[in-house]
């Protein structure tokens, strides 16, 4: 058995995080409440490989090698045939100039997505999350409501660029190969920019989407019936103090008649050792001549800390869609990072 | 390449076990005899991540990420479609009041098994675990003798509560959630309890199975033919210094017309710096008005201690099934935990 | 987050390598150009946990359990359905008398191959690798050129010995069971010799292989249409200082009419902080009747040394196949030991 303190001089770090909760969940539109433990109440569960290397000169060369999975049974990655390193799989170079980076990594639309709503990459209880990433009725891509924003939260075959921070602004660059050959139209681009000075924080992403993540399987088109999409998406976020407040608002175009509209609204409020958390959002849907369809969902919780590290907390999601029944959901789990 | 002593201050280890074997196997019934190298002929392989975080009064957060896997060829689990987190997939809090954990963990069947039998959790071996856990003729499930005990040594979806000690006295609960959608009643439940006092252990676990792990496919109706098993068992140890001795009992029942009854027996002798081991174990299969079936497994091996955390074994193992050949099966091996 | 300095009294070490290149590759008879960013241009990405144990006497327990990994897109394993531990799973016993191991490890060809070219194990970059080990037309093995090589470079269900070094000759004799029941007569056998002595470097191998890996699937008969190879192989290095030179020469028969010889030439020129790299290699295939297929493959590139463990490299490649295309291919890469 390993067990060492964090120290200098390292060259491998192993870290991750546990998430499980207890719960009943009831999506809009689900025919039944399944109640279960589940993986991933506030964070995706991962586990994982970093490290860090000082070249000298200001120049350092950084990897990473990270695993989601399930807490909940064990299973490898967030759905079934998800990737051994599905969170992350890089090395890159950083410097006074940035850091350029290879390999698989963040999507343009993922820190965005969760710095700027109060459950941050919850994508079990967050509205924004759910509406961005989770299709209902998975693993039956578009049978009911598709996710609005294609392309997976993280990009394979990718160079990412990252800016210095320049007065709290920073800008990451992000390209993906499709490795289709003698196709190299095929591909994913994007860029995001965040910005934090104080209480104040803003942040915006566009991406112009043609390949599927972690791998192109199936493609967009098989999946959802476009080959291509364009998103573009704001966000603020403000502390005063009593309470921090998130807004958001995006917009998904495609290659054929679809169009989403979302937009969030979150807040937090510090209580006791923990935080209230309550969010909403919702996605109007337009495809063509159809009637349009509004997805509408609003989570509260409560969310205590026992340490740094670890947290209890407790969630109440309601899921509305178009002509389908709503669902209640709740979960009380335990959050673990090491 | 990080390396490291045991130290304090750790929020996770990294620790495991390789066990590899070359011998030759035949089980009961099998056509020819197979020699190879084998993985796990004491202690099934595994490796993982765990932790604990002292929260302060008494309270501490536990996780584990544990992995089975094949020392012999490298592949993840214990069979074909096992899950990356096989063993452990659990995150939890302790304190005065015992344990609580969420995720996947050991079945109320697993640690009265392998503590009450000399060969412990060998499935290659132990007369007793290979009656309870592991079929004849695999992967094709009850085709010659499928195994006793339902539902996997290890649960997921699970919530399970360890008791305090009570003077050597602990006790286990167990409940897996069957994840049916509007199905509550397709779960798993079961208990056990742990009594250890100077030279005397005793244990007992009752299980309703109805959800097979590590994930619920296939059924155990596909697989067994039936929905639903109960099972209860009782084991004593003795160890009178120049030997400790075993024995354990069980009995399976069905939603169909299936009993099984498990009688063990077991020795193990201090001997030079290692230890004989000796065991027998017979199942005996009831089905209906078919003739009574009857596995007798006996094996006889020494294990050699090259440190406290390195052995070398060697084993004989004869297997007899009611209408198939019986087979002789052996093993030279080295186990290192770490 | 777990880190730490190296240190003794360890029981295991986590390490690995990250090997990451953007590129546009094109291989003898590929239809098109395929740009991308690509994993292990100059070593295969992969990561695991080691250990040795001094067990006094001179006795030492070690393991291996290392996994190839896709450093692009975070995928399990060199190609589709490779195994979690596809480098090594293994634990042995090393003292005076060598080392024994049981479990998954190198194959006999493998040191003399990458030890013998200047371009290592480059399974992108490497002439004699890519002859070696790659089929042209992956995943299709056979249908345009299928690699030279049989039976993978690691070999499962293994034992292997290592004698001690005699004046700095070492060699390796490897036993693979083929595990078939009742068949004992299916299994792989093969050994290698390795010299080091100042300048000067020595080798050969040979083997007889019935056996695919990592698992035996597809069978060798099913994949390239033939069910056993034999092959031998020499190789040579002389340091002169200004320039290392290296040269192989290796013959492979098989129970059908097919015989490939393949002959490789390769230079390593230190320059600045890196060396300039030069490789080529060419195999002529027979089989029966058919015209002599001729393969050759030319590789020049630059590596250059940020630190002890990380690089940068550029590498230029041209690759030709009798009544095929030829393809120019290029990468531009870090690679990143830790």
């Amino acid at each position: 058995a390993l067990a060492a303190p964090a120290m200098a001089q390292t060259s491998v770090t192993v870290s991750g995080l546990v998430d499980a909760f207890a719960g009943s969940m009831r999506y809009a539109g689900d025919a039944g409440r399944t109640a279960g433990v589940n993986s991933g109440g506030l964070t995706t569960s991962w586990f994982g490989f970093k490290g860090t290397e000082d070249l000298g000169g200001g120049l350092k060369a950084n990897f990473q090698l990270t695993s989601f999975f399930q807490a909940d049974n064990g299973v490898q990655g967030r759905f079934p045939n998800d990737t051994l390193f599905s969170r992350d799989a890089n090395v890159g170079l950083a410097g006074n100039f940035g850091e350029v980076s290879l390999g698989r990594g963040l999507a343009p639309n993922f820190l965005p997505m969760i710095l700027f709503n109060p459950f941050g990459d919850s994508f079990n209880f967050s509205p924004l999350v759910l509406q961005h990433q989770v299709p209902l009725l998975n693993p039956n891509f578009s049978t009911r409501f598709a996710s609005s924003v294609a392309g997976d939260t993280g990009w394979s075959n990718q160079i990412k660029y990252t800016t210095p921070s320049f007065g709290g602004l920073t800008a990451n660059l992000h390209y993906q190969f499709g490795e289709a050959a003698g196709n190299n139209g095929k591909n994913n681009v994007g860029a995001n920019v965040l910005y934090f000075n104080g209480p104040l924080s803003l942040t915006a992403f566009y991406h112009k989407v043609k390949v599927n993540n972690p791998l192109d399987t199936p493609t967009l088109q098989a999946a959802a019936g476009y080959a291509e999409q364009k998103a573009w998406f704001i966000g603020g976020g403000y502390d005063f103090g009593v309470a921090k407040l998130y807004a958001t608002y995006d917009k998904t175009t495609h290659d054929v008649a679809l169009e989403d509209k979302t937009a969030s609204l979150g807040l937090s409020v510090p209580f006791g050792a923990g935080k209230i958390l309550a969010g909403y959002a919702q996605t109007k849907r337009s495809a063509g001549a159809a009637p349009e369809v509004k997805r509408q969902t609003t989570t509260v919780g409560y969310d205590y800390a026992l340490s740094k590290r670890t947290d209890v907390y407790a969630m109440l999601m309601n899921d509305k869609l178009t002509g389908f029944d709503a669902g209640n959901s709740f979960g009380l789990g335990i959050r673990h990072g090491f």
